[in-house]
């Protein structure tokens, strides 16, 4: 089973946020982190990994993709261990826009094991979500493809049925739900409706404030949780 | 017209190395470069851009891959501007491991000049590096696939011909022939031949001691210079 | 459920045979088809499909891949309501040498449904199988990777367990072993441990006589099922 | 140098059309062909080759897309030779919807050329459709990816100094223009600045009369040439 705690968030800047401002937010998110004890998996750039890594002590430093090779030959992969080595301590796979074959992503799942990060693993659906949690994912980043950016979330009834089908496969895989969620609200409907976990991308980089959306958001996780049915 | 000063030697440890074993390798490259005044581009794993680039004044610190992405979306793309960032000063792109498609890579070359990022754009055959001058790279990396890794050079008339037909189309496009370079002795001929640089993978990373092997790689070149006809 | 009838085999000439070649080896297996009632799915090239199904009433005419898009653009995409009206009945998916992303192969997986063309969906692995039974194929051609074209079956133990496990997502699902598959007792073998079906390319093309090993084959599999315990 | 005639015209009706329908415009391009004298290109999906083939006698059958492996493995992979053996006589390569790497388009160039089956290989720009003259295409389809399927032309100076500069590099290469061609007119106009040729998809896909939009365009490119400065 995964180190994963529950309710958590992602923040994921993809290509928005670089050098600096990407430190600036995950130091914000570090200070949330230490103080409300909400784990927030930080995503950023290979290239600045270490830097936020070195800077940070409470974040899970999250790469955004790597490929499964071991050391050697793979001029421009992205080599788990240099990932590993850098302060990275998960990493997503499979994302929409960067997607891989089901051998690729079983082979990258199996190399996160060995190395002991936690793999964030996306799907456009209940049913491919199923097929991921075959495969032993930490966590499922849920998500039909048509509501990424849109700013719509997915309806209560997805998330539902969604945690529902895939905890059927496997108990312990952690489910994110995270398309179209722009404020704390979208954050609070879904972990109320069972999601392990919420995140966002333009929801938080396009916000006024971007640690202030951060905030709003793992408050609005914890207070879901409170309102679960126990 | 780029700033690459001849002869010049490509240290390419590819997912070889990576941390404190990439960075040992880089300062001794560094300090060779200080020594001797020639231009060693090293390259490194995304992740340690910026351990490199800070600890080092004299190598070309260079990025094995990039994306043509802008920043925003592209989870998991290599974003030019976070690459500069870490201090990255050069790019290799298209190589035998991590092919691009002709619109990928002429977008590229295009962000990379844009950004004063250094293009090495590899090519397997004389008339592929004919094609990828027309697109405007700085370096070429002339290598027949079919001899990566094998120890075996390319033949003297390879590289004469080859510089020739290349500089035919863009006089001001530096050559480096690579391919099965495995000593000095080897850089040295391909030098001597009209390559206005070289540089190896396995030679180095595989050698008894790795900054021995720069260090005679690149007295090797010194040499070739001054037996070329002026 | 689909119309796979149990034991079938799979003669898969891959890019080995075309034209008169592949014709005259699908004739063969639609003889032995018509008496044995054994069900033959038969894999030609794309521009083979018509000329192939033309020419025979009993080989189910499979094509080795396919696209998910729908008709409109798509320059040189394998659009699947070509392949259908071309008289394909079946279709190859995620071959280890043709290998689809996870979204890609549920998109093709619906889209085969849609059209009413068999799916038959290879997986390297067991626990690939399992995610690949999560999608809804017809049938799995488990084969771990590494057997392709070696010559060396899968042992007994891959079978059962690969079999039981597979059936455990789905009791529907077809479950085919023909990795490393070259003669009749190979898939003797394999269906008498509990695969449903099996098969080959190599064993098939570089046979003395090919039909005489699809003959061959066809009756150690039909002897196989006797063999199994009711 | 090829055996393509001027001015020639590209009917493209990529994954549109299949089956009856494909079969029915390429009878009609047949009639035209055989009338005018100018040659049509006519592409049609992998499974309609056969059939278009071997009821026309005067179109260029043109397969959309190929890859350059030889007979052997590559399942789902376009066999050369299997292209051939249904009767195409040309390929396109490199379509903005179907790109390739730059290893892999020279490749399919050089395996063309071998078995005698005419390159149309696209561009986006006329950097790119110069880099592809230097590989030894056939005839370039030089278009601005932006204005695929917009309806929007060229500009009169793109034309001409595409042409010119393309012509710079192989004299002998044909350039056709066809990107945001819809009418006659479109295409007289591109071929008066100096392509060789011109095309559509959405033109004639789309088109009230599907055979009398490509007999508009023959005349319009047959005139276009009488215009032209001698």
């Amino acid at each position: 089973m995964s180190n994963v705690s529950v309710p958590f968030m992602f923040v994921n800047p993809k290509s928005y946020l670089w050098g600096k401002e990407s430190l600036a937010l995950a130091l914000a998110c570090d200070e949330i982190c230490a103080r409300t004890g909400v784990m927030i998996f930080f995503t950023c750039t290979y290239a600045d990994i270490r830097l936020i890594a070195e800077n940070t002590k409470h974040v899970v430093v999250t790469a955004q993709n790597m490929d499964s090779l071991n050391p050697g030959r793979g001029m421009g992969a992205v080599l788990p261990e240099s990932l590993l080595d850098a302060g990275a301590k998960a990493v997503v796979l499979n994302h929409a826009e960067n997607q891989k074959t089901l051998a690729e992503l079983y082979a990258c799942i199996q190399r996160a094991r060995e190395l002991g990060l936690i793999t964030i693993v996306c799907a456009d659906s209940t049913i491919e979500s199923k097929a991921v949690a075959e495969l032993g994912a930490d966590v499922i980043l849920a998500e039909p493809t048509e509501l990424i950016g849109t700013g719509i979330p997915a309806e209560a009834s997805y998330t539902v049925d969604c945690v529902r089908e895939i905890k059927s496969v496997d108990p312990d895989v952690k489910v994110m739900i995270a398309s179209g969620i722009t404020t704390g609200e979208d954050c609070y409907r879904v972990v109320l409706n069972g999601a392990d976990g919420s995140g966002s991308t333009s929801g938080i980089v396009n916000a006024p404030s971007r640690s202030g959306r951060v905030e709003e958001m793992v408050q609005a996780v914890l207070r879901a949780m409170e309102g679960r049915p126990r």
